[in-house]
């Protein structure tokens, strides 16, 4: 008999790494499945724990990881180093520097994960790392390292440094927001488990450039965030 | 005035990357170097001490990172959590499973590293992130993740994942360790202050894998290695 395969999912706790879990158990079914949390110095642990309350929900086995001290000299907003405010409005309008991207970019916050997703994947022989990057967010080079051109590279440097054994999949690379949550409401994923203001609030700001992507995206559907809803 | 361009040297304190550390010193200046050691969870420190009195005599910024956390769940026979004894001889003739590499190789490490360094490049306003893969390491898929397409495909993923910002710098890619001992003789490299034994001993063991690549790359260029004549 054939080994089953196995799968790694980065699960932040946001509304696109949920649905990789979606996705991923349905595929691979839950005991085939581990998720891999990456904790990076963020201002608030609003996602974490809504990462281990899926991560339970869904019934896979669960690591967390602290990467902190691989950003502790970024002067990024998002992390508890940074002085810096959280700036409101779509990424694409935020003020940035001639060929610096916005001041919510993790330096190569992707590239890291995937790698470091990697190494976790060879030890506990997983076959396949899933990082739920989407077309949306690369948004005018916003974040580079959600390009396909990045994913394309990023992949290859996986299957060659990994001798074969692992491969990365983006199943959102070319999505936009709302298809994920087409994609999710199909597969019915808990959307209102799920955190992606960048902000800890009780409750979603509604005004930062994820919660207005979000919000544009449930709407593309025709449908109600059930987290706003159940903060109403 | 153009800007003074800064490296970020990725630093084990093992004969290759003191090279490349020489190398990048000799281009940009010390003042424009980082070096970053990541300790991973090996048995030993040697290399560690090594990396620290190197960046120092080099004059040159050390940044030390621990990733130990990402090792935790491989059983490679070079970190604290396995059991394995570290095998002697040569790479290519180790025993291994059909598909699997050499015990020794750490999973994905060279990934996780230009990764790590990337990011730490990007906080520190460093275009070029150095690492001392070479072709000998490659010996028959024993270490995937010091191929030139390997290399290759890391670079475009962290080109395009930075926005431009970094690029990878393998100097040694296509190189044997021979050509990286001439290299270093001609920089003055203190190879008597680098340490490669996979064993963390009073002395180099002089019969694991790496020794034996470490003994025939001196012999390759006629002269003793002094770290051996150290010990004598």
């Amino acid at each position: 008999m054939k080994k089953q395969s196995k799968a790694l999912v980065l699960l932040s706790g946001g509304l696109d790494s949920a649905v990789c879990l979606a996705l991923a158990v349905d595929k691979y079914g839950s005991g085939n499945v581990i998720a891999l949390n990456s904790f990076y110095g963020q201002k608030h642990d609003k996602e974490i724990e809504c990462a281990r309350r899926l991560a339970n929900d869904y019934g896979v086995k669960y690591i967390e990881i602290d990467l902190s001290n691989v950003m502790a000299y970024s002067d990024c907003s998002l992390l508890k180093t940074s002085v810096e405010e959280v700036p409101s409005g779509e990424y694409a309008e935020q003020k940035r520097c001639v060929g610096k991207p916005v001041s919510t970019y993790v330096p190569f916050r992707n590239g890291l994960f995937a790698s470091v997703a990697t190494s976790i994947a060879i030890s506990n022989e997983a076959s396949f790392v899933y990082l739920g990057i989407h077309r949306d967010d690369v948004a005018g080079d916003a974040y580079p390292d959600c390009s396909r051109e990045f994913y394309k590279a990023m992949n290859e440097a996986i299957v060659h440094g990994s001798g074969n054994a692992v491969q990365l999949v983006a199943p959102f690379v070319d999505c936009t927001k709302a298809d994920i949550v087409k994609k999710g409401v199909g597969l019915k994923v808990p959307f209102e488990k799920t955190w992606s203001c960048y902000k800890g609030g009780e409750k979603p700001c509604g005004k930062c450039g994820t919660c207005l992507d979000r919000q544009k995206a449930f709407e593309a559907n025709g449908i109600k965030d059930p987290l706003l809803e159940m903060h109403k």
